[in-house]
Formats: C-alpha cells, structure tokens, sequence
C-alpha cells in the first residue's frame, strides 16, 4: 500500500535529481573555498556560481546571497543581527501574531533584551490590516518581520503593499518567505523586501542549508564569528554538496513552478470541496483566495485534530495539525488563536499541504478516508452535539 | 596524472560509505523528527539512534551531544552560549596564543563586551605551560577554552591535565578538538572537559555538521531560537541525511582508526625525514613527539610558502601555508608567531596533512618534487643567502 504523505510544510523529500547534482561534490570534488589549491579554486569557482543561480530565483544580486544552515538561523541573523546592529536608530520592532515559531521566540527574545516588540493582529482569514501596521509604526521603530505567507493557514500576505509602506517610513523589512517558497513566485525588488528568509528544502533541496536574501546597504551583526566566510556575516566552512543542490533544486523549480502550482491548486480544491460536502460541521481555515496553492487547511467540529492525524496515520496517511516545529506542545496553534478561533476549534484543525511527488490517487484517497474517520471520532467525542 | 592531495585539514572527502549511508535520507527516509506521522517518527528514531553512536565515540552519554551546522557554530555556542548564560559567576575566559580563528574571534567579540580575555602563551613547539595557566587563573575565571591539538603545526596538548587542573579550580573547560577528530582517541571522562566541539567532515562525513559535547549540568544560552529542538540549546530542523552520515563515519572511524593512525605516522616520517635530509635550512614546525600523526609542518629558509604552495600546484600537489580559515589574509599565521617565528620564518612555512585517501605513491611524489621546487626559488629569492 502507498504510503500517503501530504504534509509538504514540514519536510520535503530531495528531489533526486538534486540528490544526483550533490553527489560528486561530497568526494570528487570536496574541495573548501578558502584554499588556495587546486580543489580550493574548484570549489570557490562552484559556490559563486551557485550564489549567482540562487540571487537569480528572487531577482537579487550575487552578493546580496548569504548562506547559512536554514531557515531558522536566516530568521536569527536578520532578527537579532540587524536588531544588535542597529539599536541606535530605535528598539522598536513589529512582528504579526502568526509568524513561524522561530520568529515569534526571537521576538520574545529581543522583547527581554532592551527592545520592544508588538504584535499586529490579523484578520478572520490571517491578513494583515495595512493600516494597523501603519498606526503601530513610531519613531523607535527600526524594522518589521512578516511572513510571506502562514506556515499554518496558508494566507498570503500583502507582501509588496507592506514592503512599500515600510520603504516610506525608513523602516527595514524582513520576511520568512520559506512557506511561499516555490508556490508564489518571488521577487525581492518587487516584493520591497530588505532581508528575506529561505530554505533549501523548501524548494526540495537538502536540509541544513538557508538564504538570508540581504539588500546592500543593510547592516547585520553576524551571530557565528570566525573565519569571515560569507563576506564577515557568517563564519563556517561552507556546505558546498548543499549549496550545490539547492542551486540545481532553484533551477528546478523556475522551470516547473508554474506547472505545478496549477496540479497544487487542483488538489488543494478537490480536497477541500469534497471535504466540505462530505462532512458536516466542517470549515475552512484561512483566506478563502489568498492563500498557498498547496495548502487545505480544515476544522471539524466536536473532535481532536490529534486523533484524526493518529487515525489517519493507521491508515497509511500523513498529515499534520499544525506547524512541526510547536507539534509536540499541547498548546493550541497561536496562529489559530490569532484568526479568533477557540481553542477548542483550534485543536480540531488539520493541515494539508500537498507538494511535487503526490498524485491524484493521494487526494482520492483521503477524500475516501476521512468522512468515515470523522463520524466514528465523533461517537466517540463528548464533545460533538 | 594523479592530483595529490595532503590538505585534509582544511578539508575531506567524504567516506563513500558514508555517503551509501546517507543516500536513503535524502528522499526516501525524509521526514521531520518533530512529525507526529510515521515519516516524522522513524527520523526521530534515527535521529536518537545515531546520537547514541556519536555519543559512544567520545565517551559521552547520548543526552550530553548537540548537533549544529559546524565547528564553528559549536566553537560560538560553547564561549559565546556559556559566558553570557554565566556571566553572573564571573567575566573572565582564557584562551591560547594559539587556537582556530574562530575560537581566536569570539574571544575577541567577547573580549570588547563586558569580558576580559587572556591569551596562555605557548613554548617553541605549540605547548601550554600548565604553571602559567593556573597562574593566570583568578576568581573571575569562569571558563578555559583550549584547543586539543593545533589545527597548524599539530602540536597536542596535555588535555587531561588541563582539564584535571579546571576542574580543581572549578573552571568549565572547552576544547575544540576538531584537528585532533579521528587522530587521537577522545574520551570526554578520561579528559576531563566540559564542553567538546567536533566537526562531522573531519571523520569523513559530510560538511554542514557540528556537535557540541555539554556535559550534564553545564547550562548555555542558546544562539539560535526558534522551534527548541537540542533539547532547547539548538533550534532548527534537524540535519537527519547529515546526521545518519557522520554516525556512520564515526562508525567506520572507531574500527579503522588505529590501522589509520600507523598509516599516517608513516607518511608524516616519512616525509618528514626526507625532506629535512634532502633540503638545507629547512626545519620542522611544532613538537617532535607530541603531534597529530598526520601532521608535517615545515619551513624553509629564504622563500615564501605561497610560492611554495603554488609551484607545487602546478604539478599537482595540494597543500597548504596554514589553515584554510585564514588563507585569503597576507598575515602571518598567529600560531607561527606564537611559537616564535619570525615573520620571514612564519611566511616560509608549508603544512603537510594526510588522510584516508592518500597512498605511498603520493608521499614520494612529494619527496621527489619539493628539492626542485624550493632549489628554484630559492635561486630567485633576495632572502635566500
């Protein structure tokens, strides 16, 4: 039997033909950048090609590309390294009440340390109100992080609206894109972004490898010091092998992207119209439009989201109810709690979010799963009525 | 033409063991260990079963390893992570005149931010004086950070005593053991240190992987923040392709090292022995005894290692001035100096390292090409009398 993955959102499989790009570069030609032989040359020559392929994906310059370890480390060096850099010009920082976890402790973080942080809210469907921002925005106010689009819900930012009115104010703009990443197509000179935020994986190349997209003229501290690889801004013997497979996987991607956000989009909306036919007492969570082509994301009344992905996965399916990186908590989702659920209704959500080695069958097959999933839970639930 | 490599301190292929090893956890075995699925399961099953064998390689319990994209990130959570969570005890590090750049920065980092830091001055051969180290403790001394072999002239030091002597004053104790990785035997308990930095390439895994040893009880602020995963101490979505990798090299490591070890010291001898015979005024870096087996560090009269290192390129030997680290600078090395070389003698320096991959054939290439090289410099070089 398949084995059923739609949980995209927290871990992707390498594309193989990424893996076949890494390979020669891990004994063959394994050479570090800063020696001044023959492999060192070669392996130079490979990492600047791969940062010119990689700036290309977002329409930035070569060296606006920094590599780092993942998405979680590009959050902190944008974060903390423009925050620990620039704390002369203000303490002030703004972030939305649905950023990934990494982002929301980094904020917590700073928010003990000297600077003040706040929150935006966020609508019913998880959009920002331009305006809130605006009106939140004072004199201390040194930068501004929002996601591209909800690691959780799937709801697509303004990103360029938001970028715009933070370019107005003087106001530095970062965004973890890593959600978006290879669903919306990304653009940092429209997108008016300063620091941008991104995965490998996300675009199925190998773990343990990010982006921080950074604009020339931005400031940063670096967190790792050493020997001053990546121009002083993070020390590290560079990961070639990965650097070299996140190149081929962004190359990948611009040629296919296209297509597959439209195969995205289709089962996104199978699954959530068949979903919601099938099952009473059933709701969508996040923006009805403006949300990720791969990304359903339901609640169903009166049950456990917990139960459901445990029911599911003894039927062979995998599935999330949230964010992996805050799935071993028994806190609700602070991002559903931020759309105004209860948390009841935020523990009884589950996430889809489809991607490249799915099939049609994958979608067939949690549409005849689930309804019947659902009625035996809610016998068995004091809470459904 | 074979290309001849004896650089593998600056960098190593990767086992290809390893890489078969690894090959799975790139698309097949992709999950992320925070997953509540299956696929999220069986990557936390591996990810606790491959701690577990790092943890055996040095002796340590499997609780006690942290994994992190590198050395240096390793090197930065170590000082930086225990000085700032410590620094209520006291704001005084010491450090040697000697150790990796990286070690070498962050103390200087810390130095300009509330920290005061001493350099332990070492002998002519790269040694620590354990007299002028206690007398340069005070009851600010809240950490020691020493390098457990030089990662340039090889030189290794008396771990166990240093640690014994930290541990009396009640001092934590960090090494950054990464020249010594697969060279010596560690044993965390036998050397009495605290906090232990290693670096998944210097086994022959694969780049982008660091571990950090804290023993039981040490607490350290992290530098990443994000999800909590290490327990906390390292947030970021665990490396498992990388992971399962240096397991595996760390595996083929404990049966093959000692075999390796009689290896190398033969090379290194023999090397050694020849070109000090054959070539005039040329002599030998750090202790006579005390080195890693794998380490040849030698200067030679009247010429520059640069020129050295690139007529040697040209016929195909790789090797190297110093650490890679800190190639691309025209300063000389501050290890060399250290030791006290002069400037013209640090300059003219070249570093033999071997490993796995070296042959017979490739020692005695060396031995064949060097008299001829330097003889020709030397001809056109204004020091050389």
């Amino acid at each position: 039997m398949r084995q059923i993955y739609l949980d995209y959102q927290s871990s992707k499989p390498v594309d193989p033909r990424v893996i076949e790009t890494m390979l020669p570069y891990f004994h063959d030609k394994f050479g570090n950048p800063s020696s001044l032989h023959r492999e060192g040359d070669e392996a130079g020559e490979i990492l600047e090609s791969c940062r010119e392929i990689i700036a290309k994906f977002i329409n930035a310059e070569k060296d606006e590309i920094v590599f780092t370890s993942g998405a979680t480390e590009s959050n902190n060096l944008a974060i903390i390294g423009f925050a620990l850099r620039n704390k002369a010009k203000g303490n002030h920082i703004i972030i939305s009440e649905i950023e990934h976890i990494s982002v929301h402790n980094i904020a917590k973080y700073l928010g003990k340390n000297v600077f003040e942080v706040s929150k935006i809210p966020v609508d019913q469907y998880g959009r920002i109100n331009l305006q809130k921002l605006e009106d939140r925005i004072t004199e201390k106010t040194i930068m501004v992080s929002i996601g591209y689009a909800s690691n959780e819900v799937g709801t697509i930012q303004a990103i360029s609206e938001i970028g715009k009115l933070c370019r107005q104010k003087g106001i530095v703009f970062h965004s973890d894109a890593v959600a978006a990443e290879g669903l919306v197509q990304l653009d940092v000179v429209k997108d008016n972004v300063d620091l941008l935020t991104l995965s490998s994986n996300d675009v199925y190349g190998p773990k343990g490898l990010g982006i921080l997209y950074v604009k020339k003229g931005i400031r940063l501290n670096p967190l790792m010091i050493g020997g001053g690889q990546e121009r002083g801004l993070r020390s590290g013997t560079e990961n070639i092998p990965a650097i070299a497979g996140m190149s081929k996987a962004v190359e990948i991607m611009q040629k296919e992207m296209d297509e597959e956000i439209k195969r995205f989009a289709k089962y996104r909306d199978q699954l959530t119209k068949n979903i919601l036919e099938k099952i009473p007492k059933c709701y969508l969570n996040g923006h009805p439009q403006e949300r990720l082509p791969n990304n359903a994301h339901l609640r169903f009344e009166g049950i456990e989201g917990e139960s459901l992905l445990l029911s599911l996965k003894d039927k062979g399916i995998s599935i999330s109810t949230g964010s992996a990186c805050t799935s071993k908590t028994l806190e609700p989702s602070h991002t559903l709690i931020a759309l105004g659920l209860l948390h009841e209704e935020a523990h009884g959500s589950l996430q889809f979010t489809c991607g490249r080695f799915n099939q049609d069958s994958d979608v067939d097959a949690v549409i005849e799963a689930l309804p019947g999933v659902v009625e035996r839970l809610r016998k068995l639930s004091p809470l459904y009525k």
